[in-house]
């Protein structure tokens, strides 16, 4: 058989390492294992989440209600959309592809920032369109206007990630929405808002309000996730708000049940527990000032973060790389940059003895 | 924006109506509902499986680990194969759509039965592909051959659903090997064993071999699911087993973290109680009579079912979906088949009591 040609151009995604994968390999306890590779809750979900689930063991048989109603009326209630505005994914990250699969061909172009969640251009390839980028690290809207203005054929689909992964610099609303007044209507611009919750704790300049953005915006998608703040990224779940027309075209490309029955009942519950949120993002900006701090102390350059993790910039006569293999090899995972073409470091924000450890690891090894 | 033509000739999938929906349409107090619709296992999961998940309450906020290197292992032990051999889907589901977005382009056919799964035709849609089909209900692998032999170019791809989702019939496997025998090295042959484990009981000749099916032919690929004979439908996850190089090009359309932490260790837990599924079997195949000596007392044709739900058809002078619909407003939910064109209706094996309700009720109903 021969399979599409698209094919030959997609690389896998490289997944943090999961603590089972430093178990096998270094032989350390699982107990002895820390990970701040990843951007979960360290505080995992709400124990009235986790109650929740853990009553709902006899219930894994029975596919989910497919509609999700109760899911996106409490959401609809949350963010002042309607039920029409919004289509479920297994993650934000399915929201992603959902828009990929519906709207690029092949020839089509897709423009994001050079640094960003590394999926979008996978998904992009996966439909055999292609990527350009600005050739700034962090987010800059003149570099993406510039960058309009030069292109003979707009393109299909603009992503700004804010606030940004895997760097955790954010755009100001303001300039959002100043951006898009100088998009096409014919383009569709994706604001994925993974971690707009910390961002918009910390500066409320940085909140991107979904209901504002798609009643101006009929050619805007926000994608956010129960992955983070709602320490939910094993359950998977994520969602899209956007004009009904928008969601109805994503809703032909999603499979039925793409959620589990578990995680639609985690999810309604999570929402439910906003106190959980509350403290999650309390602890983090604690938390991230030792961070800024530890940096400060070592003369390292870091992004000032609008997330739960911190992205720190190596020095050229440093590699990241050595030291997130020395932080390994000691039970310490953290996420090398190097695949982004960086000499950096991106760690998330642990439970306080988590990132004690870290920075007395990292101390160790900072030779 | 415009999204992309091939959308337009998408139909969603009409899921079995969850107990929810029952709740909310007809007020019926949910303890009072039965739900024989979705071929559920009526026993849940098993204890072990629902012990392990209420203790993993905790991990939720963690990704998977997306290797998913312990299921595989268990996998590649149960069945005889390599870890390169098998791809993790969200329910088997997600492996057609994974098969169909690799290898179809516009233009493309697919070869299917006339009545078999309903999302088999929506992935092809999704790709602009075409889906082309055999005159029968039942599979019939003669009528497969003679529409092979009259395509002026070979279908990329071609579905065997057997057992058959909806109507329960089974091919036999030597049945299988030698029409495969006759198919294109070129054509992709996919086997929807869903329903294997309850066919392979009932009937040895029935059983698919995936070992055997992929290593003597390298353009085959067997799907298997967690959902069924193992009761875990609303965790989402299946299987897909094939030759290393098909498996490493469906891994390009696969996403990252496809199935949730929970999903995953219910799964590795599963297929370490194969007690549970012995009992689910037989359970099955005693109730199974019952239903058949119901529809005898009726004179009601029925199909012979190798699965773990029985088609009934109706006779011309009765609606089928007056009957779905008599009984949805006393709260037992069964699948109306019209939506397949069939005036008929499938009735997934509950439990004893649920069993004698439907008897009960649909007596009731019979005019």
């Amino acid at each position: 058989m021969k399979f599409r040609d698209a094919l030959s151009s997609i690389t896998l995604y490289e997944a943090g390492k999961p603590i089972e994968l430093v178990v096998r390999e270094f032989g350390i306890d699982a107990r002895d294992v820390i990970k701040l590779a990843s951007n979960e809750n360290p505080f995992g979900a709400s124990p009235k989440v986790q109650e929740k689930i853990a009553s709902l063991a006899g219930q894994m048989h029975r596919y989910p209600d497919d509609s999700y109603h109760q899911l996106k009326a409490a959401l609809a209630e949350k963010y002042a959309v309607t039920a029409e505005n919004i289509v479920i994914g297994s993650g934000s990250d399915q929201i992603f592809e959902l828009i990929s699969h519906a709207l690029l061909s092949e020839g089509d172009t897709v423009l994001q920032n050079r640094i960003t969640f590394a999926m979008y251009d996978v998904y992009t390839r996966q439909r055999g369109a292609q990527t350009f980028t600005t050739a700034t690290d962090r987010h800059d809207l003149k570099a993406f206007e510039s960058l309009l203005e030069k292109q003979p054929k707009q393109p299909k689909l603009i992503y700004l990630c804010t606030p940004s992964n895997p760097l955790g610099d954010a755009l100001d609303a303001d300039d959002v929405f100043q951006f898009l007044e100088k998009v096409s209507p014919e383009t569709l611009v994706v604001i994925d808002g993974a971690y707009m919750e910390y961002a918009a704790f910390k500066d409320p300049k940085k909140l991107i309000e979904p209901k504002k953005l798609i009643a101006q915006f009929p050619n805007a998608v926000y994608a956010g996730t129960f992955s983070k703040a709602y320490g939910l990224g094993g359950m998977r779940v994520g969602y899209g708000f956007g004009e009904p027309s928008v969601i109805a075209a994503l809703h032909k490309m999603r499979a039925p049940f793409n959620i589990t029955t578990l995680s639609l009942a985690a999810a309604i519950e999570a929402l439910n527990d906003q106190p959980f949120v509350a403290k999650t993002l309390d602890h983090t900006r604690r938390e991230m000032a030792r961070y800024e701090a530890f940096a400060q102390q070592l003369n390292l350059e870091y992004i000032d973060s609008y997330t739960n993790f911190i992205a720190l910039l190596f020095p050229s006569g440093k590699q990241a790389s050595d030291m997130a293999n020395a932080l390994l090899r000691e039970g310490v995972i953290v996420r090398d940059l190097k695949s982004y073409g960086l000499n950096a470091l991106r760690i998330t924000i642990g439970q306080t003895d988590e990132n004690s450890r870290f920075f007395e690891r990292f101390k160790a090894n900072w030779r």
